[in-house]
């Protein structure tokens, strides 16, 4: 009965996509995000209107929110620029703009990677982080190209695949997909790779310099560096021409700790 | 040997502590922080310069960091303000400012909880999780009373204990703690629970309103809902009247779900 309901569903509604990304509505990555998520349901487009890559998983608490309805390319999508970070975008569209529950949430294409203990910096996957917090299965792409104007075909294909696999076979509750492309072409990329999140991190080089007052100011820049030798991680299948599809939790419990953390002694006085 | 070494360098140097938190370096709760941690070591403050709530784990990438050294309450702290997110002071504090690697790093005392799902979208969290990340145990302290004038007297003496346990015994790789303390007297806590995060999240409630030129905006409100009847959860301690300690990882990997994942088929045509 319940299957059946299932099945009736589908065949008489097309899922309902709600896309959303951090570069902002207007940069090409969204638009090939757009254009694939088209051909698998209706889809509604709720973008931040201008860049928020690495804004972590920010919400606007101090601010105003605004929403404007545009429309950058044709079809028959419907879309919003929204003045917040990805979370809030996601947050508005759920609460504020569509009519029911999207059946699936994507947020990218990024340009550049999300790989790694980056999912911790990134805006692209807080928005997808934020719609599974809603209980909507949602995936973050990422290309590994931080070129405003890669060549996002292969990554078509792929995002087309994972996203059509998330449609037809739910995702684990509390559990999000963090997908990152290979800057390659399509007959070069080997295929897709389910993988744990290699342990890295950016090893941080501050640029000083002076303001014309004189006074010391920094830009942050950084190098990656992977010290995870392990084939089952993103970086490896990344390097080796893979997709990698990392699934991502939002219950940070480190549950193994627990035991031992209870034979501490508290002492307050 | 390796164990009476590491007994004379603590016979011999007291611990070096890093002080931050995302309310600001003017809030009451770091002030509270930094007075318990120069009971316990050498302390420098790197705090941002305005208040940061909400800002998850954001780091400042397009826009310059200024530091300023500053002093706002006596004592031999060093203090120094920050242009950025909390996540930038721990980055510029541990490249920039200290001239060796802290022993402990510690993150509030936040006006106001992050309990559960609130941990994503802490300030005061990503500043602990980055130092985590960089390999220094960190703490993440909050009190629940968002009062700017709340009394921090019974929370100082929690603070101190378990700032004092994990110098003492160290964290497990790639875990940092997620500290909430609730706004009653000492008297009236009743001790330190180590819990998980409970599952809950916020309904959104968007504000709408009008500008004076007539263009809908809005402001983010919500309830918190807890949906987890747990005994071991943060909610569940902090409802009665216990600490709550939640180990906290980042790596965000859903272990669970991989083999699951291997088993679906990527159609790329």
């Amino acid at each position: 009965m319940y299957f059946s309901l299932q099945i009736k569903e589908k065949m008489t509604k097309r899922p309902l996509i709600l896309v959303t990304n951090d570069d902002g509505i207007t940069a090409p990555g969204i638009r090939a995000l757009i254009e694939v998520m088209k051909t698998l349901g209706d889809v509604v487009v709720v973008a931040p209107d201008s860049p928020q890559s690495g804004m972590g998983h920010a919400i606007t608490l101090n601010s105003t929110l605004h929403i404007d309805e545009i429309k950058i390319t044709e079809g028959d999508q419907k879309e919003f620029s929204c003045s917040g970070t990805p979370a809030d975008c996601v947050k508005i569209a759920v609460n504020e703009i569509l009519n029911r529950r999207p059946d699936l949430c994507v947020s990218g294409i990024n340009h550049g990677s999300n790989s790694s203990i980056n999912v911790i910096y990134s805006g692209t996957m807080s928005a997808a982080i934020e719609a599974g917090i809603e209980g909507i299965p949602a995936i973050g792409f990422s290309n590994l190209s931080y070129e405003w104007n890669t060549n996002f075909e292969a990554s078509k294909l792929y995002v087309k695949s994972i996203a059509q696999n998330v449609l037809n076979n739910g995702l684990a509750e509390g559990v999000v997909l963090n997908v990152n492309i290979p800057d390659l072409e399509s007959k070069d990329i080997k295929g897709v790779k389910i993988c744990r999140q290699a342990k890295a991190n950016w090893k941080e080089e501050f640029d000083k310099r002076k303001t014309p007052q004189g006074k010391d100011y920094y830009w942050l820049t950084g190098k990656f560096e992977n010290y995870d030798k392990g084939e089952d991680t993103d970086e490896w299948a990344l390097k080796n021409g893979y997709v990698s599809v990392v699934p991502v939790q939002f219950d940070l419990t480190a549950h193994h700790c627990i035991q031992q953390l209870n034979t501490w002694e508290f002492d307050n006085n």
